[in-house]
């Protein structure tokens, strides 16, 4: 008998999209255990989430349900990889091959949810013709020559803060169709661009604040 | 003539610390213009926020602006820096240095936020004992031990997802204050412990879903 058949065919919402990524790292994990089904009700005892909520998430996934045993654990596994993208290979670039670029095109990690970094642009010369973990490091001046050969649509932004809008605005004009943004800089950009912030630093600083609270207590 | 002079001294809201690095890096760069000034409604036009809300959000911080005139640029920055803790150095631990963990060792650009990784551990022989840009990768084992030295109150956590709650566990049981969580594992921690989630793979995932939705239409 299965339940929750109902897919829910509305926008996901962002945190619902967030959480998904748990439920996935916890099915992996109760794989990794031997377990063959998983309920609403034990995700949410080990990561702490209502089960109500779960199941809602769950209901934007095309995944049924079993009454008393719950998902199948690997077919859990395989609609939310699908579904979040992670089996499909995205193609990208990064602009900007400084620290935090660098250390970007070193974490192969990335590959393992789908996205494939196939070149990078600076305009440092000791840089450019060089490659970091097999990855090109080419002139910004290429970037249009480039876009015709590679079938790109993603961008890593990992520039200085100073020319953050204006590289934005040129991957923009060159065919870019979403931006994940590793600067501290909010960039603007038309409305059919897709942007991802991911500020390390905007982290750091709520980390910071919450522990100065913890440690004056 | 001052005005917002009043501090807002309730508990800073999480949206608010994720847009004052936007402020911030939105100062530097008008300072790098030649800028002396800056208004909430300069800073509105820039980066898209409702001034309102900006100047509602710097109540928090304890600058003072002048009417027609705006905040003091250097003042604003050396405030909002002060204010975010990228002034003060917080020694950090970091543990399992995998892709991720080893690009997180690499990226010097931490430390000019704040965030100094003083050591790094794992269990891989080929890694322990050696060095990644001068931070020394340690023994797991040898964690407490070294926390003792080190007077370190953060770890960065990089390990797999099968680990990531034990090796959370020991962290704090040897004394770890907060946690700057880089996996996609929902960890478990007691109240009065700081976690800050970073999942790249959750933000690969909104990206990803987004772009679908943008290139279907």
């Amino acid at each position: 008998m299965a339940i929750h058949t109902r897919k829910n065919t509305e926008k996901i919402p962002e945190p619902t999209l967030r959480r998904l990524p748990w439920y996935l790292s916890n099915a992996k994990l109760m794989r990794e255990k031997g377990e063959k089904y998983v309920s609403s009700t034990q995700i949410s005892k080990q990561i702490n989430i209502d089960a109500s909520q779960i199941a809602k998430d769950l209901s934007y996934v095309d995944i049924a349900g079993r009454t008393r045993v719950g998902y199948d654990i690997d077919l859990l596994i395989q609609v939310l990889e699908d579904f979040l993208g992670f089996t499909n290979m995205h193609k990208a670039y990064l602009f900007g091959v400084g620290s935090l670029g660098g250390a970007l095109l070193r974490d192969s990690g990335l590959s393992h949810f789908g996205l494939q970094i196939v070149g990078a642009f600076d305009v440092n010369p000791d840089l450019v013709g060089t490659k970091i973990n097999g990855i090109p490091i080419y002139h910004s001046d290429d970037f249009e020559k480039r876009m015709k050969l590679d079938g790109v649509n993603i961008g890593v932004l990992t520039v200085p803060i100073a020319i953050a809008q204006e590289i934005s605005d040129k991957m923009i004009a060159g065919g870019i169709k979403a931006i994940w943004n590793f600067t501290p800089f909010r960039i603007r950009v038309p409305e059919n661009i897709v942007v991802q912030n991911t500020s390390l630093y905007a982290h750091l600083a709520v980390m910071f604040n919450r522990l100065n609270e913890t440690i004056k207590k």
